[in-house]
């Protein structure tokens, strides 16, 4: 059921506004809006197009969100700001200015993500190829080469978070753990600490299970998705990351964002 | 060779700071700033934790970002930025005021990111689920399951722009294109326009092929990595997509989140 867009929000970037979206996103979370249209405009350059999105807001009675970094489109968005009566919100000059000011630097004012081939995409994109090739235990062999090894057992977000971490560069590999199968040997091996073991509430894991068969349709009256034998295989998780000696992260009620941010607190 | 650290710059946020570094990062790209250390306070929920940090930051000598949705700790950020004398962004606090004032809605000032396990926690995962199990051409009968499907030459980055999208909830699979091989006829079944050619200059891919021959330790003399062989993929890749109708996208010179921005936005 598709329900009335009441609210309209306006991305405006020279770019393609990925970090306006997130402070939008982020703000949105702390209100009740659920029938909120988010629209971005990409790649804006020129005047006419700033006027043209002006007055779609002025229209629509929303409001703009803005990463401009040329002070020329920024004085624009001001002024229609005011002939339209529309309100703006400046994502990044307060923080351009913060720079200025602190460090005694001007801004290159140039817009897009001046992206280059710099060691770091290599990283990036080594770090994805190599999350993909050794997702879910696919080698073991691929336990001394990573940066991370996270552990845990089926449907816990191994795969999601270790294509997150491997988006912020570190090669990462997950292994499945499961009460009748013995881990691989090579984990004993591992002495540099990045080994990080998931745990989660079982009612929380037996809601994730639950949907998981309906989704394949089978039914949910299976061992795998009861509460006694997801509380065994927590158990032997539990027990295994203590005779490890590695961390344990909770990742109920977590993002798979925020126990990103986590492990790599871990790491450093 | 490790540089000294000359810039300092502290995330304050009572979640994770995430939305903080986007708009940090974004900021810093307009600056030449190589020395630069960003150390995020996470979790941040005691008015000791803030002092403690606003100390740091003064003797240290750089400024403050801050995701803090609580009135008390931003009341108290403020008065220590007074008496330190430090200076201090507020990330969501403009926003939540034009939230507030255009629609008359008031922030629920709950620290974190309040996840949730809804549809669209189930979307995310199971789409970077799909992208991992089908990646690289692995099964063609993915074609006609997949949101987007991404063609392109070996090296154009299909892979990381794969696991980008899935995050972003699309089921995303993506086949190599090679001269020498047909390409599966499913393609041709596709008619929702979900399919993406791939393209870039060939200078930059090779560049690109070059650094992973090095990787490999393979020598750089090769036919992947010469310029008349990568001409002739990119163009036989090219009559391909003319021959399929699908959109093209040239990754030269963009990062993996524009080049997937790019692709959303054509799937509107």
């Amino acid at each position: 059921m598709n329900q009335a867009i009441t609210h309209f929000i306006a991305i405006c970037s020279d770019s393609i506004g990925e970090t306006a979206e997130a402070v939008v996103q982020a703000t949105l979370r702390q209100f009740e809006l659920p029938n909120t249209e988010i629209k971005r405009y990409m790649n804006v350059r020129e005047e006419d197009e700033l006027t043209e999105l002006m007055e779609e807001v002025a229209r629509r009675g929303g409001f703009v969100a803005y990463t401009l970094v040329q002070p020329e489109l920024r004085e624009v968005i001001r002024e229609e700001a005011v002939r339209l009566n529309i309100r703006t919100v400046d994502i990044m000059g307060p923080m351009m200015q913060a720079f200025a000011d602190t460090f005694n630097d001007y801004p290159k004012r140039l817009p897009g993500l001046l992206h280059r081939l710099d060691d770091s995409y290599f990283r990036r994109v080594e770090a994805m190829e190599f999350a993909v090739q050794y997702d879910d235990g696919k080698d073991v062999s691929a336990i001394l080469k990573a940066d991370i090894i996270l552990l845990g057992v089926s449907r816990i977000s191994k795969t999601p978070l270790s294509m997150f971490l491997a988006h912020k560069g570190y090669k990462t590999v997950n292994f499945p753990i499961v009460p009748e199968m013995s881990p691989p040997s090579q984990l004993r091996e591992v002495t540099n600490g990045n080994i990080i073991g998931l745990t989660i509430e079982p009612e929380h894991l037996l809601k994730i299970r639950s949907e998981r068969l309906k989704v394949m349709g089978l039914p949910h009256q299976v061992q795998y998705a009861s509460l006694e034998r997801i509380q065994e295989e927590l158990d032997y998780a539990l027990s295994l990351y203590t005779e490890l000696g590695c961390p344990v992260i909770d990742v109920t009620d977590k993002a798979i964002e925020e126990s990103a941010g986590l492990i790599m607190n871990f790491l450093k």
